[in-house]
């Protein structure tokens, strides 16, 4: 499976195409609108996320609902792209990059004078579409009993030290959460954390925990370094708009741990086949997935774009000055979970259609099965 | 630029194939050598070590040391390969995989009884290879002032806060280390933590920060998310064994700091062009590269083969059994350290060939001035 | 750079998104819509011809027509697709497979019984959006004063030696024909051979030629098997529904010739550099171009679609069964040129960023400049 | 799967690696040996085939005699290469670029003076790798029945008529033939028409057809242009030094038949499944096997180093001067088709391990048995 996608933030649409997708999938649009929805809400989200109410067309790939196996393309249309299609002189060069965004660098990469022309595309709009082909891989994995959740665990000065037992208990709280939360006490103080930094006009990030569960063990692979899964899922959350680190299981705790109390002991039973009595290493060891959940932790940082603009140059004068101050939100950190919960749903089905295959659901049931029955 | 690596810990050699490496490159074996030398000496690392003296044999792709744009095939000689080539029948069957290694995962992904006929393959010994291909790269970055170094930040329960002005102040400092630390008086310490799980025998972990020098702005982009430069740098640190996290610059820290304080102000001057205050970003901004040191951190995970080794189960009775007893080092945070900058300066070469095409130095040098000259 | 295409023959819209594509290069939407019509008359062409006007709407990538590096998302609209919003039950399965068509390797492939899912995607209308990327891909090229042309050599039994003497030749006096050829004299009898097709409710093959004029010496590479110019430009042209040849240069005539006579002798001159009496090679030598045209040339089978259409089997009773009638075309073999001229212009400009770099036109034509000075 | 290969002519050794070759393959050395030999002997072959005797060493991958998923290393030594490891000073600048060679365009690509280093890697000496790499997929192949076989059928003037009817057909006349001919009249003509050139200094070239049976319906796709059987077949027959056209099944035939007779008519039987009458698509439709035998056709060009050189141009004083006359052979047809035959052989792994999945033999052999029985 490979996909592309496309589209600026004020452009007519954002798109995506993913090729290589098996065939008799069904597709409901609705899931996917519901995970466009998870995005765009949330306590510290902005303006714009008022205007926007993204809905995805399916423009091809399915029929009846049911994928036929080839390329499926999404299209979801910007509500707010007047901007763009105005004429050049109707607007001003934007000349002052925004530090914290990829402002500069990418006008030093492209040769590149008005950084409008980069913000279009670099801005985190890009996010939908992640979302929408991470939305189309949930509902395929869906029938592998394979769930996908996130829950904030840190935002600002705040964290929560509460771990849940299973996916079905991240489920349930965060569920109840306004937070997407799974520590109701420290939840009032995060909210309180975003509520200040947004009366200073200030922004503020945090941290979330991924996980995934029901992944079979042999995804990834440790014959080549491209291959693993640990750096595969590393690679898809990093790519995140904001990410700055990520963690498998224990991460930087293994680093404060010896040998001896840190590793996963190895047990049987007729009933689950192996089975670890703790979960350190995240589900991955030797980057090929062990049976237990895959626990990933991803540090977002605060939104660059402040009211009180930080300090910057012109890029054709050469001067100071301060950058410019654009609509922005005050914490983004639910909405990055619900984009990495995507993320490694994209990366968890193209490891498992790696391994069995990826022409039709049928096919891939089939070698499923068999596989699974010899991994007891 | 593609590479694939090829070896057992105990068959006849470890080998790798470098293709799309530029004509007319001078490449020196003895920094190869070099690098390897480092990533088997430390502190921490056991018996093995002792007994392997890794040199390279270049089999192809240079004429009197220069490249021809050929691939360039490497091969490092196994000392201790008796083991592999006994017959069959003149080794037991592995059947207890050790916890924290691939083994169980890897014998379930394979359909595989012997436990051996995955350890040789997923044993840290193919590394070697990732460091001749990093060394061969650090070669060609040389001719563009780019250095890559490391230090050990951690180990065990000790972490050190001291931090670097530059890399010239890494070089120097881990110059004069035994343990490739800035730091003397917590290198003490690290020492007496290695010691002691050492004497318990133990395992233990740590931290180590690799840096990048003189990486122009622009490597990277922001149009595809698997072109970001975090993102292929996060998948090429988080491939290393043991390694179970990845920051960049900040990295987790940005989850406690507000926007206002966060971000790296821009400044430009005549002599230098484009610079920062601060470094927060790790030198990426946008999956770009802004110019600043590439800064990363990752976690290393204790050693999993212990004296006192680990519970499991025989795979073949279903039988609880304690994982075997196998030769291993205590701590090999400053060999990951190594293998680090090597995968680092890989993938630093990929992006920069990305950027300035890739067949001749001559070529790529001028595409390199000329794309410089628009940078200020 | 890549692409990926999507949509299905009766869907809402077929449509591609291209990453990867340099900044700063102009766009008119109008040269695309001019290589679409193209693709579409032709004087063997059928009836659904008539009812389409593709027109192509550029989603994304542009700003003022000129493009901004990031992804180009393009989508052409199907007038024709009641057919596919039907309801399953408004639809009878397609239950028998038309020989020469994807048809029945497809529904084994996918384990399915309903040829219609199939023959959506497999049905040539999936190469309007290959014509519309190497719409944009020749804009791009003819700022390097690549031009690509192409002329029918042969329509069924009827085949022309006449050669060109240039790229300039093919355009001049295709342009004067009916038929997209070079000899006046043979194509009235070309023409003769799809009437007469036609009056039998007959199809009919042919043979086309596609040229490359303006490529510099150096695209491609003898370093990798594929990386080889000749072998992606084989693969681009055999991948175009209905072609079952690719000829480079004297092709298959090579195998009838001496080495004495048929290699092409090299000579210097001031003005020109260095250039070839003769161009059997078809531009390419060890899979490299060597600055002379590319030269190549394909053979497309008759439509398997028929009047009289073909024996087959029913997929679910397994009973004999005529394969069903549909509207079609008697000669295609135009058109393919069409396409193969595209599908070049695709490759091309690949090899082109590969090796001058990909960021911006500006950056590209800087290092294509300085390349070109040390060719002669 | 993939795999990289290395080594210049007269370097050290030339070398592979294949990665993502599946576990629980058994590779007999003496079967790769067997396919260099009969890559080097031949009627119109040269001197140099006198000293070597190409031996295979598997460096890595197996473990008595079985794969172990693990990247497999083979590497041939090369007899000759005392020229290669002189002294700069030791040899003197090849500046004159023979025809029909990758000599000049070599020498552009890379800004190169001295011809030797683009001969050293462009010499058809990389071409032992590929045949190491076919010849370990041939022993994959031969486990699902797949078997892959040659012959020529035209040698400069003489082109053989004769069709077999099957794979067997082609083994068993072939085996009993010098020049690889199932047309033991032709034979005669085509010795003699090597002779004739030899006499003469000259060198000749001719046709080749590669065939390969047992491979089930559904390997490769319509979906995505790049996954096409057929494109791909033909960039790995393409991608051999001195082929310069590809045919799939009638190939160039097809130009000049009718719809109505040139397609191959579908019928079922209970025993054999789906089969066809005829083969005119040469086991591919719409980019799908379609199983019955692939067959392809490639034309070899003569041999471009000859006693009495072309004429070329000396690249530093850029005056006129003949080629080098080098040692070579005569005809290489047979070779071409050996060659072909393992490239077939990888290009069939590749799409089978697509469809099937790649970790071990016993997994995949599982998930054909399983979709073979859907197919009927």
């Amino acid at each position: 499976m490979r996909f592309l996608t496309a589209g600026e933030s004020h452009g007519q649409a954002v798109s995506a195409i993913i090729e290589g997708f098996p065939k008799g999938v069904k597709i409901e649009a609705s899931l996917i609108n519901k995970e466009l929805k998870k995005r765009m809400v949330g306590f510290g989200r902005g303006k714009r996320m008022g205007i926007e109410h993204d809905r995805v067309e399916i423009v091809s790939g399915l029929r009846n609902k049911i994928t036929l196996g080839s390329p499926i393309c999404v299209l979801v249309k910007n509500k707010d792209h007047k901007i763009f299609t105005q004429k050049k002189d109707g607007l001003k060069i934007l000349a002052v990059p925004r530090p914290g965004h990829a402002d500069l660098a990418g006008c030093l990469k492209y040769c590149e004078q008005d950084v409008r022309n980069i913000l279009e595309r670099s801005s985190a709009r890009e996010t939908v579409t992640r979302v929408c082909v991470g939305a189309v891989c949930k509902q395929f994995l869906a029938g592998f009993n394979i769930k996908i959740s996130s829950f904030v665990s840190g935002v600002g000065k705040i964290s929560s030290a509460a771990r849940p037992k299973s996916i079905e208990e991240i489920i349930k709280k965060t569920g109840k959460s306004k937070l997407n939360c799974i520590d109701s006490e420290k939840e009032k103080l995060m909210i309180e954390e975003i509520n200040s930094a947004r009366r200073l006009g200030d922004t503020v990030g945090g941290i979330v925990e991924v996980w995934a569960s029901g992944v079979c063990a042999g995804l990834g692979s440790v014959m080549h370094f491209d291959k693993r899964l640990d750096a595969k899922i590393s690679a898809y959350l990093m790519s995140i708009p904001s990410v700055k680190a990520v963690e498998i299981g224990a991460g930087f705790k293994y680093a404060g741990l010896r040998g001896s109390v840190s590793h996963d002991t190895i047990h049987f039973s007729a009933d689950k086949g192996f089975w670890r009595k703790s979960n350190n290493c995240g589900g991955i060891e030797g980057g090929i997935s062990n049976g237990e959940p895959i626990v990933t932790r991803i540090a977002v940082k605060p939104i660059p774009t402040l009211k009180d603009s930080l300090i910057s140059v012109n890029i054709s004068t050469k001067k100071k000055q301060k950058a410019p101050v654009v609509r922005s939100d005050v914490c983004v950190v639910e909405s990055a979970g619900v984009i990495a919960e995507n993320m490694l749903a994209i990366c968890l089905t193209e490891s498992l259609l790696d391994k069995f295959g990826s022409d039709s659901l049928k096919e891939i049931k089939n070698n499923f099965r068999y596989y699974f029955k010899t991994l007891s």
